[in-house]
């Protein structure tokens, strides 16, 4: 992983300013950056640290003009910083896919079939009739359940759980302790308290170009040939806790520590920020926003609100409302008083009423 | 797992109704049911998939009357959704405990035993001095430490880790990435500013016919002899914190990630929503109800209440209070409104007050 | 692990009182002991206790004068609580440093060191490049990927997840299946409503003498040469979210469920009670105390506050509103009485005010 300087200004479609020759191994911030690193300069109170940065290379807008003498070679771009970001890709692609073979020990079952250019790692196991696509990834200690399929270009980090009959579509990735098709929470209530599980029979479904964070879960669903489905583009981050038969529209992007009960079916390019709370057999349109630690108990019709509180409501009255709550002391107190002067007569009953709690 | 339709209905206390000698390999719901399947009608408004399902048997009330011509097989039993629940059960135990043998490799160390019937899924560790009993299932990549004990007929799933000196009852089923016996959460602070650890010493108990969820954590207790105790019947979901020295009274039903701090003894047939948090020290009475994100800082000594807010109340004074909260800015202007007809003098200071914040 | 009385008197620097040959096996609590095992008596109302104790020894405050006779014996000590809690953490040590050697299979990368007196349990993984320092215990399914760092004397628990270049420092606990250097949740929205995986290539510090309970996850930077860092003497608790480039300052303890979203540094010597929800690139102050649940959306300039609600406020003024919350339904009542009284024309606008919503 070492590029010339001219290698990586092709990539970009940039023009080089200086030693092209120069070989680069790394990418950096440009105050950080020292040599054999490459940098960029997109916001205009950066532009000090160009003059001293120790970066072998700096990615710049196509018409900047140094005010001084520069010690770097510069690629000139259109824009730096989405250039900065393909690289950043680029590199990121080249790490993440740079394991292939297969470490000992490590367990394959029966009829299990793998594709090209796969990663297993030490300990890793794969059960019986599972399907794992080309240039699939799977770290130490992640287990893949019997009849599971993994697509194309997956990550599946270290001591991922993929409970059998899976389905795992391509370009994903699994964050570190994650666990996919656990059984949903069912329990029947019985006559003397006890309750009597529910067996879950069905499965999760994970869609093409999901990223799920670590030590989330996924729970399938309840009744043989349902899935709980997490679309394409989803982007689940850590902690989170996805129910039986939960579904979670395309491009939608949940925070950490959110939870979503049982048969919710989320919209599509929602935002949930973190430790939001949803309860179950609901439906979120699309587009909707929930503010941090937001508790959901109804189904949300209209598109495109922003919501918080418990239960949700839209979030500039939920501030107005909590801006009154604070100051809630000294309205009873002023509440009283009126009282007073309206009711002289009264006091005593306005006393008592106050008195409450 | 074929039986034929005879046999099924054999397990049910059913009459057949057709051809008692069709093959039946799986469950599934009558609008989606295929041949080789059987499904129930309980419900009346699906009354109609029943003319055109390809399941090969379906589960009806005795007294069911067809309106149509019928394709399917009939099973007439007193209640079909029982009935089916309890195919349901049989069918998840024969999956749930089909694994059997020894996987290679597998670790287990000195002075452990292990029952009959049992798994042991390939990279599963049994540290020394560990009894497991009979038809115990233990996937790959679990964890079982030194001195443990675990009962028979449990089900331990992939990477689940269970410290030393733990006792896991028999009927348990522990889902992925659960961890049961880590430290309780105990530091004594020094004079400096830094925190000395209290050590961890005691266990956790789980007794009979508990499931755990998925990446849940119970801590042990903190002293030699005590315990952390998950009481008979008790069903935790996925991702829920239990703090050391937790107790959780039998058949209590806690959601998912529901966290409870240190000491908290929590009753008998309690039902705790999602996201709940309780504070340490505390004891919640039998057959108490909190509502999703509910958050309780008092022990809770009358028995049956459902209560939410933080810290909680009745739920219906908190939805009551919480509509009014919605209106709060209407309601502090409108007692600005009164106060300037009661005090027209003195307006300056009602809208000195009203700004505060 | 047996000693006479007379060494522990010897490592409390306590006097005997009795047969100081007598062998001690364990620690208990007075009211629990039994032959072999040492209590202490420090709080009077457990006085009785120390009467029937069948405890070996127990430690007990140098002026205690025993009203009857005794048949254990005693060790006489200035404190006799911070003497236990002495033993117990040297009973602690024992319990936690006792294993050693490497159990198999293991595994280990190329250019990989490990110290002495390590413990590298079956199944557990170490890539290439790792430096693993002396008196370290890797328990079994344990993971640490390439290029990092573990100091001296610190424990990893069963299937803790260190990816590639994390450093971990000196006396440091890793409780089971916590996640660290995981990819931070990063997405640059796309036109389509698509989301680009924004690369996470920087890296996780936790510096010595951190404790991080189980199934917790700590995010690693989004730059290369940044870090998310842990400072000396931490505290994390359970199923706690660090996000990306987070910092937690010297000291600080962090309970159960607790997140922290990107970006925010967190001061020295907080307290984060269980389910407190950080919002990214805030400065929390020095000694700021967050109460359960708490929702902190801005930064905390002042030093020392106790924190609740969402948003924050002072703890008192938050219970001082909430108590008038639950009268809110009175409250809008009396406000309305009020109205009427005062604008007796002009009720039907003051009910239809009242109710919105």
């Amino acid at each position: 992983m070492e590029f010339t300087v001219n290698q990586v200004a092709g990539m970009l479609g940039g023009v080089v300013k200086g030693d092209g020759n120069e070989k680069i191994k790394m990418l950096a911030k440009i105050q950080d950056a020292r040599k054999g690193q490459i940098a960029f300069l997109s916001n205009p109170k950066y532009e000090q640290y160009i003059y001293t940065t120790q970066a072998t290379a700096v990615i710049v807008k196509k018409d900047f003009a140094p005010r001084k003498e520069l010690d770097t070679t510069l690629i000139l771009v259109d824009d730096p910083y989405i250039s900065f970001t393909v690289l950043l890709e680029e590199y990121h692609k080249l790490i993440s896919f740079q394991k292939s073979g297969i470490e000992q020990p490590s367990f394959i079952g029966e009829n299990s079939v793998t594709g090209k250019n796969i990663y297993r790692g030490a300990f890793s196991y794969i059960g019986n009739n599972v399907k794992v696509g080309d240039n699939v990834k799977i770290h130490p200690h992640a287990f893949i359940g019997d009849n599971a399929h993994v697509g194309d270009n997956t990550i599946i980090h270290a001591g991922v759980k993929i409970y059998s009959d899976t389905r795992i579509g391509n370009n994903c990735v699994i964050h570190a302790g994650t666990v996919i098709g656990s059984d949903g929470f069912g329990f029947a209530p019985q006559a003397d308290g006890s309750y009597k599980t529910i067996p879950q029979m069905g499965n999760v479904v994970v869609e093409d170009n999901v990223t799920i964070g670590a030590n989330t879960v996924i729970d399938c669903a309840t009744l043989f040939g349902d899935s709980t489905v997490i679309h394409q583009g989803v982007k689940l981050d850590n902690l989170i806790q996805i129910a039986h038969n939960v579904e979670v529209g395309k491009n939608t992007v949940i925070a950490a520590q959110a939870g979503i009960s049982g048969s919710t079916k989320i919209g599509e390019n929602c935002m949930l920020a973190g430790q939001v709370g949803i309860a179950g057999h609901l439906v979120i349109a699309n587009n909707t926003s929930l503010g941090a630690q937001a508790g959901v108990s109804k189904s949300i019709k209209d598109e495109g609100q922003k919501l918080i509180g418990y239960p949700v409501f839209d979030i500039k009255e939920y501030f107005r409302s909590y801006a009154v709550f604070k100051q809630l002391p000294d309205i009873n107190f002023r509440l009283r008083e009126l009282e007073k002067k309206v009711n002289p007569s009264q006091n005593g009953s306005a006393e008592k009423t106050a008195s409450v709690d």
